[in-house]
């Protein structure tokens, strides 16, 4: 078993876009060579649905016949549930590697907080799953898919070739550009930035108000190290990311101030 | 506007329980005193939501009253939602602070991922305002919340206090026992902690197989810092969170091994 595995690694897909979107094609497309590829993905779109888990309702699960000889289940939850469902119930043991994506639009930057396709592979990376989100900044179906491919291919055969940290997690990005552009991979820290949110107010045909999301995309770090500086400059983000969420900087500030007694 | 400020601080308090939820009730009887408060919380139960936003529909909002004189506004949509609805739509400038609970259940070690309460504190925090989640150690509707209240009142008014960090972010949670056997307010760090997942597999009256996420909590951090040991010993714990989830180390690591060229 154990030399099986070294042999051909078992490789779960999922993403947030849905098991039908373009993005999770082109994974299984860019990395079916390397292992035995499994892919547990939502039914439906869940962009947006950051870390959630379905706790109030019971979960459905069906096969599929949308990869050709790639086993394929989609399911009814979110795609963190995709994950625990894909361990527990799909391949009845670990992954070698989580992929999550190709996501259709950026997640770089403070998007990996709000990201379903980040959420996935964090999941798997608490789990001891090493993990890898992608995505491509280009929210159109017909998006030309060729480098992501390219890149995905060389990063995930990378990671499967060394050994790595049981929790690695990678935030990966792509510009949207022909391969020719891309400059390389560069290795980077989350940038600061967020969303300057509005709300587009409505009025209903009974006269009701509502509210749509909408809002603009601010970086305000302007530092070269950042996932922004390195995508606006051609090249493919990697974030390493972790959920130890501690702040110890200001956890230390705290205590030297003595609060709380 | 500066000086009125500084006299009756204007409190955000939201939750992902729901506005009718006991816990929020408290959490505002808490802190009535030491500022204008005004809720904005989900119209309906959010547990488990992680960071979600509502993207694909339309939000609604309603003015209710649940709070005697303190305004409170339910909306349809995440804890998220709320934040945003409420900076924009309600408050229409920034809170000087924003507090989230108090959530009936545990929100230490790694549920802070997953949990509404927490997600709803950290968007605040990205926006620039001190926030705080608190949650209750106990699931129950009739759970006795005086403890709590007496340790979220000490907590907020030092914060208020103290000339905080602008994105100031604190996991609090309390033990769910008597205000006299609690021991104090400890800093902690994040245990590494997670459930080890099981879904109930069931069959539906057509015969049809449906699944429900259950799932047993595991603490692997052994040491004396974290929130879930210090929890264990009825402390109230504070964990000072951070919304950069760039793993430095890992960079450092990665990129030692000049990976990707």
């Amino acid at each position: 078993m154990a030399t099986k595995r070294k042999v051909r690694p078992i490789i779960l897909i999922t993403n947030d876009d849905g098991i039908t979107a373009p993005g999770i094609r082109n994974l299984v497309e860019a990395v079916k060579e390397l292992g035995k590829v499994v892919v547990v993905a939502p039914d439906k779109p869940q962009s947006g649905m950051g870390h959630a888990i379905t706790i109030g309702q019971p979960l459905r699960m069906h096969k599929v016949d949308l990869f050709g000889d790639v086993e394929a289940w989609q399911t009814s939850g979110t795609p963190v549930d995709c994950v625990k469902l894909a361990v527990d119930k799909v391949l009845h043991r670990k992954p070698d590697i989580c992929l999550s994506g190709i996501n259709h639009g950026a997640n770089h930057s403070i998007n990996v907080i709000y990201s379903g396709t980040m959420s996935a592979a964090m999941e798997a990376a608490i789990e001891s799953i090493p993990s890898i989100g992608f995505s491509l900044l280009d929210y159109s179906v017909e998006a030309d898919f060729e480098a992501a491919r390219f890149y995905v291919h060389k990063i995930v055969s990378t990671i499967l070739s060394m050994k790595s940290d049981k929790h690695l997690l990678l935030n990966v990005n792509i510009p949207p550009v022909k391969k020719e552009l891309i400059k390389g991979v560069k290795l980077c820290k989350q940038a600061y930035a967020k969303y300057e949110e509005d709300f587009d107010e409505r009025i209903d045909p009974q006269g009701k108000k509502y509210y749509w999301l909408t809002g603009e995309f601010v970086n305000f770090d302007k530092s070269k190290d950042t996932d922004v500086w390195a995508l606006q400059h051609n090249y493919v983000s990697v974030v390493p990311v972790q959920f130890d969420l501690t702040n110890y900087t200001l956890k230390k500030q705290l205590e030297k101030k003595n609060l709380f007694k």
